[in-house]
């Protein structure tokens, strides 16, 4: 690591990690958040094809389009925090990637002065879940206002998404189980028809602590596909087949 | 069962069959809808308690008061279809429990002429599934007329639900997994929050076939509660633990 360190032009407390994917390289900063199995499991997930061109909201140091680059033609990226979006552009240049990841620093709400109207075949968010937390926390002191928060940022990242995607465009996230009714109904209301579910279960006799979704922008309505659970490990504490395949495919 | 066809007046094509739950017995009919699994995973999924009155929208042969009739104090009961509605009401006097379940035979689009508002502390339904096949079918034919009668069947219980359901009452219902951002939406629109939500799967490698929900009428937003999925059988072929327990507790 220190060789890294030596190599690449690093800040104080970043880091390198391997991504495992491809022999792509991600620089994290240990006092920002670091990204998590939730965006390796969304990667997974999400469907993305050859010629598409995809929007990452909210995307961190960049692990998901890091993760999708050699599946799609472009992929865009938004990060609001100007010390990620910073790492995410130089783990662009670090992987050789910058034909087709375009990472700017810029608050989603504003997307209409960022993007043209359904440019993207896909959208894809991780999105952060502090404010649900906090929710929590501000339901004891004052409920109102928490909430409006809450229902301001969900809504936020779905309309930001009905406004970029195409018509048929996919819309992939994931989020905690706790708000997929809310999640639903804000799709639905931004015509995403909600098409794919599949929950994530840290066991087979734990109940999901994660939900992926994915929407069709103008989608008929129905026609949801609930997914087996993804279980992450095996009763003995070990990663299942099945995940370990996400980082190590064959 | 030919001596019980001596002692109780069936009519024909009817038979009794054991409830395999506090001694119960149901009489069905063999050219209509016989109660399946669905109803008995849902009323193991309802949250009843001793002193509540609740109402069963379509109730069949009354399969669900019956295996409620002991955790509640009063049930009622309404069935559309003239044949089973006087099948369940004789299966009411077959198991004695003419003090706790009044069942009807009536159209729940009409709830407003049978009962009076917010009367019910839950409400539960096991809806016919029919309506979605036969969707689908016409998905290629006519795909709009299919769909509002779809829409509308939805639409319709959830309605009376809300209109039945006193504050904070909980509604209760089996479906089909493809149908769940629909119920979800329905549910919100009718003011009844989704609280708590199972999967029900064949098998621990297959997707789930049902989805049991709970919400609450008047409940605030968020907070659902996703529970680990139901797994009806083992791998080879058998029924699991907690499955049989349903059946037989101990």
């Amino acid at each position: 690591m220190k060789k890294m360190k030596m190599m690449y032009d690093l800040k104080p407390f970043e880091r390198i990690d391997d991504l495992l994917t491809d022999g792509l390289k991600i620089i994290q900063n240990e006092n920002e958040f670091c990204f998590s199995l939730d965006a390796v499991l969304l990667a997974h997930f999400a469907n993305v094809h050859r010629k598409d061109c995809g929007l990452d909201l909210g995307t961190g140091t960049g692990v998901i389009p890091l993760l999708l680059a050699n599946k799609a033609a472009k992929i865009h990226a938004l990060e609001i925090n100007p010390v990620t979006a910073d790492i995410a552009k130089r783990n662009v240049i670090l992987n050789n990637l910058s034909e087709k990841i375009i990472v700017q620093q810029a608050d989603y709400r504003n997307i209409k002065e960022i993007f043209s109207a359904q440019f993207a075949d896909f959208v894809i968010v991780n999105p952060p879940y502090r404010p649900l937390q906090k929710g929590y926390i501000n339901d004891i002191d004052g409920v109102a206002k928490a909430r409006h928060e809450i229902t301001a940022t969900l809504a936020d990242v779905i309309a930001a998404a009905h406004y970029t995607l195409r018509f048929h465009g996919r819309f992939t996230m994931v989020h905690l189980p706790e708000r997929l009714a809310e999640i639903i109904v804000q799709m639905r209301q931004n015509n995403i028809e909600p098409k794919r579910i599949r929950f994530v279960q840290p066991k087979t006799d734990k109940p999901p602590n994660m939900v992926l979704i994915e929407g069709v922008h103008g989608g008929a309505i129905g026609g949801l596909k609930v997914d087996r659970s993804l279980i992450v490990h095996n009763d003995d504490g070990t990663y299942t087949e099945e995940l370990i395949k996400y980082y190590y495919p064959d």
